[in-house]
């Protein structure tokens, strides 16, 4: 296989390429009109469907390292952001725009790999990647995704109908994502080390990662909680309120509060932490509870629901509870396991513009 | 008026900053049910339409420069292109979510400059800005657009459309966006010479600019022609194939041909070649004709309508007759003002990445 790179094929000769490597996203799709090769991608709407629409800026060295990210696995990232926006309305994601500047250096090889990462996550979710734009960078890879998704007016899930009492869950385990980057960010300061001096890096030393594998994987390859969506729609549960861990739990939370206009109060001894991220933060020692409440990119569910509708689901052990909604005026609040309480808006990571 | 770079206003501040700035574009949209603000935008799809969505990436030093556009008509623009596309399906464009990746060192009042020509654009088009993203950049400005718009099944307009014995019609003037950019360009380049010579760039220099505002203007600030989408919807009148002109005339009319498995003949003297772009190519000793074939940004339409359809629309002096569809075989043809007949396709300017 020789290398190629995107300059050499032409926008065109990129095109046809990425166009055969998303074909299959398609064939979930019978009211996707026309996908790439007009000037728009054209659908028919579900009767009686709101349109739900997310979208999402990735650039190099900002959201990603290609030094410790598979190009595969950022593509598969990429639409699981997006989706995982989408899946916070309770909606059901659709159709996926994806467009993408690449550096004129860059290998074919590894933009064909993005795309096949995007395929293989958007067939995982039933998302038809419909259309988007390339184009040439000067700097980095930049990726901008668009997802539009559809919900039942009736069971969409806005951040602000969160109700004093209602309980507050959240799907899946938190700070495996931080704990991952953790270990990514130090095997990339070994491998710069090696480098500058001029020794020989072996990648089999990557071996031993293996026990890590649970925050890496969490890190590298987040899910959106689709399976989450169906079982409320099957069970037919509409949250009070819901939104996406992408910030960190206390700052997502917040989220919902300040929207709600209400408080919330959190229980440390309920935040379901991921297993890797505890046993990573013993051997860097740092703290693995911090990670979960504002580390971020965990790409779990939060959502508030009344104490009747809990019922209805709380055989799911997927489902944790973690806390209640409280008066706006007690404000966000953690307990921990000392029964002390805690302003959750005095910890780090509220605000990562900065 | 301080100067403020973003790093200073935090990303929540940056968006409570650009939701007050496009929140008047809301007002034309009384079926989005949630903009700015949530985990999504949220609209409720008008009943027997189609949804047609379109999504560019513009990348500073590759698609703008900073030091010729200002951020209030690179804004507009922004907006505009994308509109441009829906335009192109015979759609009227209705919401736009929007994405950007900022450097820190970027002024606020620039960003906000951004926002308001965003705003203007699609107050002027109806469009409402319901939703993006903003994240940081390690280089350069990256704005990512998508725009949804709405049409009825049997008024879309694809590029595979086009029939023998079809008219080709173009809205507007061509070639004013190319010779925009050279001039553009020019005064750049005796800008970095007054600055490396350390002189003093005197920037009333551009005042003489004042007889190129034809070209330049189309350049910085191109429209996107849902004027002419609104008049063909009154007339009930649906081209047979449609493209807006981002290529250029030569290469977008090989998109129709191609996907419309069939040839084209256009005649030269029926180019409407933009008037400040002939001056502008008599001062530079360039050729006029060459913009506006291969020129590309002008935003204009490019349509194909059987001659019975044409009838209805033949009054529209804005809209030119410049050749007629021929059988794949004869291939992409402009017969020149001696009657000399010219591959359009050996034209430079058929492939924009390289």
């Amino acid at each position: 296989m020789a290398y190629k790179a995107t300059s050499e094929t032409g926008e065109f000769g990129l095109i046809e390429r990425i166009k055969s490597i998303v074909q299959p996203t398609l064939e979930s799709a019978p009211e996707l009109v026309l996908g790439i090769g007009d000037d728009c991608a054209v659908w028919q709407p579900s009767t009686e469907l709101l349109q739900v629409s997310s979208t999402d800026l990735l650039v190099e060295q900002v959201h990603f390292d290609l030094l410790t990210t598979p190009a595969k696995h950022l593509g598969s990232k990429a639409i699981s952001v997006n989706a995982s926006d989408i899946c916070a309305m309770n909606a059901i994601p659709r159709y996926a725009l994806v467009s993408i500047a690449v550096p004129p250096s860059m290998p074919v090889e590894m933009v064909e790999e993005l795309y096949r990462g995007m395929e293989s996550a958007a067939r995982e979710y039933g998302i038809a990647i419909a259309g988007g734009d390339t184009s040439r960078s000067r700097s980095g890879l930049v990726i901008s995704v668009t997802v539009t998704g559809e919900v039942p007016e009736k069971m969409i899930a806005y951040r602000n109908g969160a109700k004093e009492g209602d309980i507050v869950c959240v799907t899946g385990t938190l700070g495996g994502s931080a704990a991952g980057l953790r270990v990514l960010t130090r095997e990339k300061l070994i491998m710069m080390e090696h480098i500058e001096n001029n020794e020989t890096y072996n990648r089999n030393l990557m071996a031993d990662l293996q026990e890590y594998t649970g925050a890496i994987q969490q890190h590298l390859l987040p899910l959106a909680r689709l399976d989450t969506v169906r079982f409320l729609h099957e069970r037919q549960v509409t949250p009070s309120s819901m939104i996406d861990i992408s910030d960190g739990l206390g700052q997502d939370l917040g989220h919902i509060c300040n929207a709600s206009a209400v408080g919330a109060l959190l229980q440390e001894n309920r935040i379901p932490v991921n297993s890797t991220a505890r046993l990573i933060a013993d051997e860097l020692q740092d703290d693995a509870l911090g990670w979960a409440i504002s580390g971020g990119e965990d790409y779990q569910l939060l959502f508030t629901i009344s104490k009747e509708e809990h019922k209805k689901i709380a055989d799911n052990r997927d489902i944790a509870v973690i806390g209640e909604i409280t008066p706006k005026e007690s404000g966000l609040l953690l307990k921990d396991i000392y029964g002390i309480t805690i302003d959750l808006t005095s910890l780090p990571g509220f605000d990562h513009f900065k």
